[in-house]
């Protein structure tokens, strides 16, 4: 495992920074992984994703292993090479998509069909791993059981064992010394059942542990209370990474939790939208009022729209349903995402996080109203 | 005129290269603009456009006075400005859509609806360049008359009779000193006809002049044909303009014939329907044997996808609609056309076009089957 370390800033409760160094190179926690499900940040090219601040991207193993298939990405020398990207790359275990597509679940694994043609689809904790294996992603993940509704306790109580049985078998089935495999604790809300699985996947020789079931559609609240609960069950030497999340006041509210590693689809999704983050809140750019606006997005902001064009020119690509629109907005986006990381990794390492979230949470609205 | 300037290579007949100046950059030529319809190369940002060796770009008057309006793009401080482009535009007239539109045509302009919204439209020689001032690009085109078909004698007759009053019209309405403008011949493949409208625009102090009229859906033959009989009449120290053309093969015709400028949405158009351009001749990238053909999409090409990826990750890309395989086609086909540019300018320089024109005619097949 000489590829793959972690070097947290310290081993106790509260935010922290840390180095994740991997074959592909360093990732700075905490850190955002965009996310590129078929292969691609939507819209944008690698360069362009890595000049937002990116070090590392998530890419979904599921879409891949449909198309274009697995082995043809590892012919190319494993995901990163396919797609061009210059650094690591976590993949998921297909699982969140499996459970979304309404699988059959026994002990063994689950089935379901393709959202493309219908195809039987199976997907094992073995399988998980030897496709991540041929993708060769930098980190894989664990299959595990994602229960639909993280209140629902006895459901919860039942995925947590399964999700145990699972992650062992996924340890015995690894073959590649060179990728690290993350471990997902389940549970819902429920800080027993959390602690019960994080307890029985520390002791297995995973490289990081992550929080799951934490971004199925459920409420702000949900997400912020599975956090509490799990996090201070998970070694404080190994990255902790939630998955899915989330919005800026999420991540603020985890790093708080201690955790070091973020993925979601929002600022990409948002920006093919007409969504644009500022730190003073949400724009949607279509709204006529910035038809005829000559500012930046935001002022400030070094992203390669913002330094270019103004605010009625990307009205003017939106409206006109130009895809440069989408590409200069997941940009600046991503920037947004990623300053927020610089700022929350400067401002642990100064000591003054509180002070750091509590102005973002007072000059950030949901939907700005104003220019 | 002092921001605009013209130094061909020689006065006589044949191929010639050149440098254009003017107050936004040089352009080398015989060069090629890509189209950028809408205030975007489509899925290319300005950089990209450049990287690929891209020094002026067209854009296009009639889709810009609709959305976002003249009146936007002049306040921002120009198209260039506007659209965060580092060089020199060239706007058309918008007279070519204009007639695509069925319009009323009479002597003192034409009148159209609006393709967006059917409303009513106006476009007179003075209009034209009015809003071409407020565009603030680099070289403004005359509106003229473009008569559907080049081989009916009598429409070309009274078309060149109009283009030549309505050219008069638009150097009375000139107010920008710092914009050039072109004068477009009329006279489809007569060459007396031609050759008399070329006279009498040559009289006028117009800073180009350009063959209009044989972009309209017509024959290779006519293309080169109306080519052959007017380049001869167009002065020889004022740049020389083919618009709308075009490929490979009828630019290699028309450097030939001494001509300096070309447009084109071929390479832009190809790319995002997966149709890529290589000194071999073009692929369809889409075709199931690309799709586990891990070689780049040409061999020595230095675009940012032969770079990087692969033809199978190109094929898997536009398969699956990602907008980035159009981004990445585009700047490929955009090299590619900038790269034939290139190598045409020194072949000219080094007295040696007919070989590079015959070695060019012998390698490029018009559809691919081997890869």
């Amino acid at each position: 495992m000489a590829a793959f370390s972690f070097a947290p800033s310290h081993f106790g409760a509260g935010p922290r920074t840390g180095i994740l160094r991997t074959a592909h190179g360093e990732v700075r926690t905490p850190a955002f992984m965009p996310v590129g499900t078929q292969g691609t940040i939507k819209s944008l090219r690698p360069e362009a994703v890595r000049a937002a601040g990116t070090e590392m991207i998530l890419a979904n193993t599921y879409h891949l292993a449909l198309r274009p298939g697995a082995a043809t990405i590892a012919r190319a020398g494993g995901v990163a090479r396919f797609i061009g990207w210059p650094g690591p790359v976590l993949t998921d275990s297909g699982g969140y998509q499996a459970f979304s597509l309404s699988p059959s679940i026994d002990d063994d694994g689950v089935r379901f069909r393709s959202h493309l043609d219908g195809a039987p689809f199976r997907l094992t904790p073995e399988g998980a791993i030897a496709i991540q294996e041929d993708l060769g992603s930098d980190i894989a993940m664990v299959l595990d059981e994602c229960p639909p509704d993280p209140l629902d306790r006895d459901r919860a109580a039942s995925a947590v064992e399964r999700t145990i049985r699972w992650a062992r078998r996924s340890i015995a089935a690894r073959a590649r010394p060179d990728q690290a495999v993350f471990a997902i604790v389940q549970g819902g809300v429920h800080e027993d059942l959390r602690g019960a699985c994080a307890e029985a996947l520390r002791e297995m020789p995973f490289e990081g542990l992550a929080i799951g079931g934490v971004s199925v559609g459920e409420e702000k609240e949900a997400i912020h209370a599975a956090t509490s609960v799990a996090a201070p069950h998970l070694p404080a030497d190994r990255p902790r990474y939630l998955m899915g999340v989330g919005e800026p006041d999420d991540i603020l509210w985890a790093v708080r939790c201690g955790i070091d590693l973020f993925d979601c689809v929002i600022p990409t999704r948002c920006a093919r939208n007409g969504r644009l983050y500022t730190f003073r809140g949400r724009m949607r750019i279509r709204n006529a009022r910035f038809r005829k606006d000559d500012q930046p997005i935001e002022e400030g902001c070094d992203c390669m729209a913002c330094a270019r064009v103004s605010r009625a020119y990307l009205a003017h690509l939106h409206t006109r349903g130009e895809t440069l629109g989408a590409t200069l907005a997941t940009h600046h986006n991503l920037r947004f995402f990623q300053r927020l990381m610089e700022g929350i990794r400067r401002a642990i390492d100064e000591d003054r996080f509180d002070t750091f979230a509590r102005s973002f949470a007072e000059g950030f609205v949901e939907e700005r109203e104003s220019p």
